[in-house]
């Protein structure tokens, strides 16, 4: 193990994921363990790094993370920073924990028009490593239980946006009266035709509150099976965000920009689709965006040093 | 109780209120007991409807019911009928109970503009009992976990629109992020301030699943006090309701009709601060449209006959 240069982690609510890099950026090995911030007890987050660790906790070369570890309920607060944001900008506003046993990476804020704040906590390790040298205008999408949407210019995050569509998805189902004709989804199956019929229902106009109710009628009329509910809800609210990110897209001067998508395979799959149903054009982008964000930002941050890093 | 002409029930999911009513469809007395269609196990609605009704079940009159019991999942299913539904049609559409223990009011359907289905069961017979002898143009709405906003013409209910707002609100704060940072508030409590600021957002366009996540970031950015997030975020998803409702029944043609509320106080009062802050001015029906809308539906089927009825 002696390549190696950099621990990265990405640590959130309910799991954390760990990194070993070498000197040009490479992962040369990953672990994870459930040990979110919600899991671990009295502050024994040093525990948990070492559980989480193993034998790399003995690597003497410095460790970085992001995510909810830099939350007030976390290991140490990293106060969000506002955007717009830099690569450097993140660099310069890093946090280490007491004992000097971590280096954490700040969150971002920024004000949608209306003045209402948004917060991300993590995603902008992954908007880091999503950024690409050639970006002049590009729309970084990373979905999940909260997608955002990040407006980026060259290497800096100019705005971004949040959608609680995949909250949404799963209270939906689990806790209303949606859930009660609805038969549960396989976890990661693929999209049934449901999901077309659901963006098209999402990418149109429309009150959610009222087109929801629609997960149930359609059954009671005959004209959904019970089956094809997670995926018709799944489309809707999947559309919608589409629809209406495009539109913040637009008023921030982004319309035409690329669209890359960043997330677990299953999930990114669907979004695609949708995309296209829109008729806008998608890239992915690769899946370790964390540990390539971690990465960038500890460089800028001269926590690693030398040889000729793959990555800038 | 030998002046007793009607035995009317508004029989739903979670519990179950019977009237007492005389030969004019005046309210002489009402009990209630738990005893909805969910609460009531092995088909065993007799034995629920004698407990209902105590001494009154003694009584030689008729007996209506509408709400949950029609469902299928009720004593007797009473198919749905499609609007437009005079209340003729209802009263031509009632269904009997096996033992004949029960008249039941039908459901009503309609198709929104995306041909969607929606449905409601008890509404219609609180919509019958809404009605005015000098409506022409009248939007009626009935707030609550699931709000039905119907256009009404005469007597007759032309179409309607449902939002799962007190759904969505409940939901959201008990099973989302969003509640985490939240304190609950009083049942009943009247709104503070908090309330206007989410109406002022619902009633804005933007993107629910995005604006919902404020409920959370202003109160981390300490521009929102964690007692304060319950009356934002219904404040959010009423105004949001009326934003959109107004713009179905515009497509209605019912702009500048008569909006009339009907239902519990505590909320009237919320849905009435935010008409007002939408410049809609409304008006109060009764709260018993329930027992009015039973009693009308009767006297049409001819099950009440004589006298000089106080209602038409």
């Amino acid at each position: 193990m002696s390549d190696t240069a950099l621990l990265a982690i990405d640590w959130g609510t309910t799991s954390a994921r760990a990194y070993r890099l070498d000197g040009r950026g490479k992962v040369l090995a990953e672990r994870s363990a459930p040990l979110g911030v919600l899991a671990v007890r009295d502050g024994a987050f040093a525990a948990a790094l070492a559980t989480l660790l193993g034998d790399w906790s003995a690597l003497r070369v410095p460790r970085i993370a992001c995510g909810m570890i830099g939350s007030r309920q976390g290991w140490v607060e990293a106060p969000y920073v506002a955007c717009p944001v830099a690569l450097d900008t993140l660099a310069v506003a890093l946090v280490t924990t007491p004992g000097d046993e971590l280096v954490v990476v700040p969150g971002v804020t920024c004000r949608d028009a209306a003045d209402i704040p948004d917060v991300m906590r993590g995603e902008e390790t992954q908007l880091a490593g999503a950024m690409k040298p050639g970006d002049d205008r590009a729309i970084v999408v990373l979905p999940g239980t909260h997608s955002k949407w990040a407006r980026v210019e060259g290497n800096k995050l100019v705005a971004f946006s949040t959608f609680m569509t995949g909250e949404l998805y799963s209270v939906l189902l689990a806790h209303t009266i949606l859930g009660r004709l609805a038969v549960p989804a396989a976890a990661g199956a693929p999209p049934g035709p449901a999901f077309a019929t659901g963006v098209a229902r999402g990418l149109a106009s429309g009150a959610v509150a009222h087109d929801l109710f629609g997960a149930r009628t359609l059954v009671l009329a005959g004209d959904l099976a019970p089956e094809a509910v997670p995926d018709w809800l799944s489309g809707l609210l999947i559309g919608r965000e589409i629809r209406a990110a495009r539109l913040w897209a637009h008023h921030g001067g982004h319309d035409g920009a690329v669209v890359r998508l960043i997330g677990a395979d299953a999930l990114v799959d669907r979004y695609a689709l949708a995309f296209a149903q829109a008729d806008v054009a998608v890239e992915r982008g690769r899946a370790d965006a964390a540990a390539r964000g971690l990465w960038r930002i500890a460089r800028r941050a001269h926590l690693v040093r030398g040889g000729t890093p793959v990555l800038q």
